[in-house]
């Protein structure tokens, strides 16, 4: 794409040059993104610089490391899913807050979907996600404490079943391409009808997933 | 691994040649199974052959296109899918066939987890797929109709549905690693509970998913 005509004036460089690198960031972050659900978060940095259409050098002198640059990538989709849990643990409705928190994750992986195999993979040298990851976890597994409390989710409800649903629902959105919100939404409305209580029939048992398991592998 | 002491002797030869080649074929198709779980149907034929311990050269002699291989290696699979689809419409109760079928076809799918990208797969100088493909969406369809028309599935439920879950089976499978098999029972009994009708609660609208579409991405 040709640049837009520069506004710059010699006398106003410094402003101008951090407007521009704040610009040049988000056009990677973009690209990053766009890369990832692509191809998935291994794809190599050469990549995603040209979709940015900076140099490799640039993109390594702003973003170090693969891992630094996925995780900055998905800074607000990570910040999106701790409020979805957040906002589900604040409803007066246990059974509203857990439905509202499962969707709108769900709806964030299916939009967004290089997020799954970001939030899901192991970063060695960014602590960052272990600790938000395992925020997550505890937030979830408060929500599904209050809704069986409240007697509105069925008793045999984990929070591995939680997991479940992500990878399920991760599976369905991106098979569905671009229907994946769409599909996203019809798979977690069928999901939450078999979850809420009573009537439930039983289940196989358990599976005993969770974040950190999952990452182990 | 080592091989096993030779019992061949030369008055015998053609047909020990013969049962070595029969082990071998079997060999390179378990190895791209393995391969094709792990990396996808995209692995390059010299890691199949790597995996197989044979030369480039024999792996290309039998199987001289990578369709060729893929389909090979996953029509034991296929013919499994289409009997469960078979068995299921032949099931005098409408429902159990219907519940029998998906279970069978999704555990299937969670047990050899290649053959989900196999089957959806795009091979275009291999007509034998789209075939068994059209067969099968007819099958899911007949199995729906009859289960609708006894009352026992929902009526909002659509053959697009069966694909959603079959995705969904398959991102569930995938991300469990080797509890792929337990994941798929319970995601697949949490669905069939919610597919059941009466009482189902209304879904936000049905995605218009089938085998055709996705394979044209």
């Amino acid at each position: 794409m040709p640049d837009q005509p520069s506004q710059k004036s010699p006398a106003k460089a410094p402003p101008v040059l951090r407007a521009d690198a704040r610009e040049n960031r988000e056009r990677i972050l973009r690209a990053a993104r766009e890369a990832y659900a692509l191809h998935g978060i291994d794809v190599p940095m050469a990549t995603i610089a040209r979709r940015a259409g900076v140099g490799v050098a640039t993109l390594y002198r702003r973003f170090p490391t693969r891992a630094f640059l996925v995780t900055e990538a998905f800074a607000e989709q990570l910040a999106h899913c701790v409020s979805a849990l957040d906002e589900g643990l604040a409803d007066p409705d246990p059974w509203r807050g857990f439905c509202s928190a499962i969707e709108r994750v769900c709806l964030m992986q299916a939009s967004e979907r290089g997020f799954t195999q970001a939030f899901l993979g192991q970063f060695p040298d960014h602590a960052g996600y272990a600790e938000e990851r395992a925020r997550a976890e505890e937030g979830l597994a408060r929500l599904v404490r209050r809704a069986q409390e409240a007697g509105q989710l069925r008793r045999d409800f984990t929070v591995g079943d939680a997991t479940l649903v992500m990878l399920a629902n991760s599976g369905a959105a991106a098979g569905a391409g671009p229907d994946g919100p769409a599909a996203s939404r019809r798979l977690v409305a069928y999901l939450l009808q078999s979850f809420r209580a009573p009537g439930a029939a039983p289940l196989p048992p358990p599976v005993r997933l969770n974040l950190e398991r999952i990452l182990e592998r």
